[in-house]
């Protein structure tokens, strides 16, 4: 299948690498791909820049965001979450539309420091933003909740654990379901909660998550709803 | 020790039970103990009304709310979120100076109907604001992240699972571990977070504990973080 993966950051990467070498065609989009090429300086947590990964990840291309969400069958979000609706709408509604696209963004909101707060939160999410903005994409919430590495390698985590997937469409959540097992995520880990509503919960999960990954001093972990029969 | 529970719902009197039968001097506070013991209808989950509940466990006095909270040595608070700074003012700052106020309660907001929503979140929260309100108290938020039957016999989880605190003070958080240990916390699975403000993260969790409820159709569940080695 054709993915096409929205955002250059370390999820990005790491989701587009994860996707091509189980044998999918993967595009990734930016706002410009010339502009991501040219950067020269590490992200702030220190991963290096783009053009030096897209060496090592030659099979995978980069592409303007419209480009590459007309290109893929599927799309991915992995944008900074207060980015992303525009970065969809560069996308376009034409190209997401009948689509199934996966959101695995958190609306964290940098902008008074640390640790970040949610915007938006509580009576509203991005997930439920992104569904409300593009009506026709089918868009499914997931992954969210974990460390990139734990998202498309779950043995990094002994021990069962558990990823959630919210979306009105259960033909799109099933698809998502079947990617998430290719990933590695083994039958009964994955929870669906139900409508992309429940995307609050998730989303509102990352404060206890940056808090934990601060105590326990590594991102090797991940929430396992012990009891869920 | 003598504890004092303030409010009388199912999770008041859960934890006033356990301590009792703990042989620890239990006092249930409420505003007025004559309306408590005069009410004759379930509550909205069913549970039969406090005096019934009360007949079988006359060890456990009832005193309002500041008479309670100056027999008790340590200070639960149990009441309904949204109503907690009310009944905490009643319980009287003097009452509650220099003693540990364990916080359990929720600030769910069920004003506009289910689900219900948070308040304070995201940039504040319950355990915050009864720490700032009554600043000698030694305030330490845990037990709100699960069914209260699973806070007083963890066990009814098959597995690991965990329970969290947050505090300002050391001593006053390993009170609540050994507390938590009584109740049959085994080692390892109190995961302290840190200061009170990372009461936001656990308050948070309601949202999706709300909805796993719902989604698995029972409240013996409880959130495990697997790989927090």
């Amino acid at each position: 299948m054709r993915y096409a993966v929205l955002g250059t950051g370390i999820v990005g990467r790491t989701i587009a690498a994860k996707l091509a070498s189980l044998g999918h065609e993967v595009v990734i989009g930016t706002r410009d791909p010339q502009a991501t090429l040219a950067r020269t300086d590490r992200d702030a947590m220190g991963n290096p820049p783009f053009a030096v990964w897209h060496a090592d990840h030659t099979d995978v291309q980069l592409k303007p965001f419209a480009e590459a969400a007309a290109l893929g069958e599927t799309v991915v979000n992995t944008t900074a979450g207060t980015a992303a609706l525009t970065a969809l709408d560069a996308a376009g509604n034409a190209n997401l539309a009948g689509k199934v696209v996966i959101d695995v963004a958190n609306p964290l909101d940098f902008s008074a420091g640390m640790p970040p707060t949610l915007d938006p939160v509580n009576t509203d999410s991005l997930g439920e933003q992104i569904q409300r903005a593009f009506p026709e994409a089918k868009v499914v919430k997931t992954l969210n909740t974990m460390n990139c590495l734990v998202m498309i390698e779950p043995t990094r985590v002994a021990g069962a654990h558990n990823v959630f997937v919210s979306g009105e469409d259960t033909g799109a959540k099933k698809h998502v379901t079947e990617l998430l097992s290719s990933f590695g995520w083994p039958e009964g880990s994955v929870i669906d909660l139900g409508g992309i509503e429940t995307a609050r919960g998730t989303e509102m999960l990352l404060p206890i998550w940056l808090r934990l990954m601060g105590t326990l001093g590594h991102a090797d972990f991940n929430f396992h709803i012990q009891g869920a029969r």
